[in-house]
């Protein structure tokens, strides 16, 4: 691996400055939403790149299976930084995907320490009851932890440690330990079970993730290939979300609950934070403001909407351009931000009520 | 770890030349056969030490619940070279221990290759039968697949993960690889889970192994300690036992058919083996064995009476004074073994015939 090429550790946060040279150095494909049925993420770059994505864009166009695959870190609580990867799990299983979502609850204890049972709590009165607020079909969905998988998935977490060397860990991840290793393979497996045959056997499959689980994607699409002799495999398509900023500028993180909202926060305690801390992008003085404008590339309040909360591109460009130019103010860009967030939330907030029957009917099942 | 200690691989066979210093290295126990009831491989000194074994005595002399757990390798025929442990499982099972037999499947499939299917006829057609037929009561044995195991069992060859480091783990196997890392966590689970909540907790367990295994016992017993305040576990014993030395003197191995004798081999087979192949202590003439004696702690066919097929301790004895001395020459040596071989093998399989309905019964089960 060049000296200059980023490694990237899923273990850790990252701050990708260049997604040109991300998308370079690790063979990713800029995407071409033209193949989709249309989608706010893809529209806005937020979405920027792919791997394999025409295996899907063909099951679509053939009518054939593919799976949605992704799986949640139950680290804390729910927050728009998560909405993004829900969004497209919910798109997918629109367009006939199966839906599989693996609750890492065994890499949260290996890498962690959070104890199986805070991650069982989190994962369904924070994250499931979400994911069905926003549109889930959870009568659709596989629903599983990790800690539970059945025997198939069990062993293939080991024997896809066949397929790779120490060294090929090493140069994906930067920094491996023991407890990194068995979480890789865990992942490895939760990606590719759904191909086995007790699952229906090869299919296309589709893992929307943040930028930072690429590491992951690559190792589990080069084991795929490997282990196509034994399994037939076909390696997973990818789509690379872009990280949303912290409400401070910079990243968001289930530890500081000052670096994001939570989609259950109380409205008003959510605008309070925006006013408060979402970074700027403003000038100093509204003199300065009108004179030389603002920069909503990286302003927080901006990026909120542009991430989702303004759905209509034509007024969010308005937005961008008022703003750009100075004739919209800071307090003005946050204010816009914080009716749409009151708005959202209100709404989002009646649909988890309701959401909650639903999942415990749901994990009745489970 | 010191640049003349010996670094045991389990994955390739060893020769062990000092077991004094192996002892020392590795911290073994020299065993006191007074605390436990009588036994062959004690008394000869075939089994030559021992890890905390007094928690089996103290559990003996209360009548608390203990378990012996071994696991089995299937890689080929069940030779002479396994059945010490076999007799080891037995002996410890007549005490009153609760018997756990892992089939290392999942191991034999990462670290040899060999599918699951030809370990399972293996481990049954081979292991099984013979444990039957040598006296094991499979009613009292839990018998398993590591491919087959329980989810607790599972999840904790995952967690074991937590507890080592990548660096311990190379100073303890000299060399390791992602799938030695599956294969030695998958050991260290084997040998812990019996202690899990769902089998009943904390107890005693002692593990017969040779002593190539004496790495997998090190790491199981680290990790145990380190897992302490979560499960209690209580590292466990083991007893180590002398590797039987293969016909031709050198190591046994079930990829050579001329290095040892099968349990299922067809007794004039075995006879003409030992004639043929079998490593001689003696002289090149008979004038020179006369004069200068024999040496039976390299003769193959002594070493074979000694592990077992002559039980009687004051017949051996005779026999290798006498061919020590000269007196008996190596031909009538190889005869008393063929003889004794012979007899052993007709007896044995008339019981595996016997065994094979117990086998059938018993697996159904399973």
């Amino acid at each position: 691996m060049a000296n200059n090429k980023l490694v990237i550790n899923p273990w850790k946060s990252i701050d990708v400055k260049d997604y040109n040279k991300l998308m370079k150095d690790f063979g990713i494909k800029k995407i071409n939403p033209k193949n989709l049925p249309d989608n706010l993420y893809f529209r806005r770059g937020i979405i920027f790149g792919e791997k394999s994505l025409n295996l899907i864009t063909v099951a679509l166009e053939k009518n054939k299976p593919f799976v949605m695959m992704t799986g949640l870190m139950p680290s804390g609580k729910f927050h728009f930084g998560h909405k993004i990867i829900a969004d497209l799990m919910i798109y997918f299983q629109q367009l006939g995907a199966e839906c599989y979502i693996a609750v890492a609850d065994v890499e949260a204890y290996l890498t962690r320490g959070i104890p199986l049972d805070k991650s069982r709590e989190l994962a369904i009165n924070e994250y499931l009851i979400n994911y069905i607020a926003l549109g889930l079909k959870p009568e659709k969905t596989k629903f599983y932890f990790q800690s539970e998988g059945a025997i198939d998935y069990m062993n293939l977490s080991k024997y896809v440690s066949k397929k790779t060397t120490y060294n090929e860990l090493k140069s994906i991840y930067g920094e491996i330990t023991p407890e990194k290793i068995i979480s890789a393979f865990t992942q490895v497996a939760d990606i590719l079970h759904p191909q086995l045959s007790s699952y229906g056997g090869p299919k296309p499959i589709v893992v929307p993730v943040g930028v930072d689980q690429l590491p992951h994607i690559n190792l589990t699409r080069d084991i795929a290939g490997r282990m196509k002799s034994d399994y037939k495999f076909i390696p997973p398509s990818a789509i690379f979300t872009k990280l949303m900023p912290g409400l401070k500028g910079d990243k968001m993180s289930s530890s500081d609950p000052y670096s994001y909202i939570a989609l259950s926060e109380d409205p008003k305690e959510a605008a309070k934070k925006i006013k408060k801390h979402a970074f700027s992008g403003g000038q100093a003085t509204i003199e300065e403001h009108r004179k030389k404008g603002g920069n909503p590339d990286i302003d927080v309040a901006f990026q909120m909407l542009l991430f989702g909360l303004e759905p209509d591109d034509k007024k969010l460009q308005q937005i961008y351009n008022d703003y750009k130019s100075g004739k919209l103010l800071s307090g003005e860009l946050k204010q816009i931000t914080i009716d749409k967030m009151t708005t959202f939330l209100t709404e989002h907030q009646k649909k988890r009520v309701k959401a909650q029957a639903q999942v415990k009917k749901f994990m009745a099942k489970v």
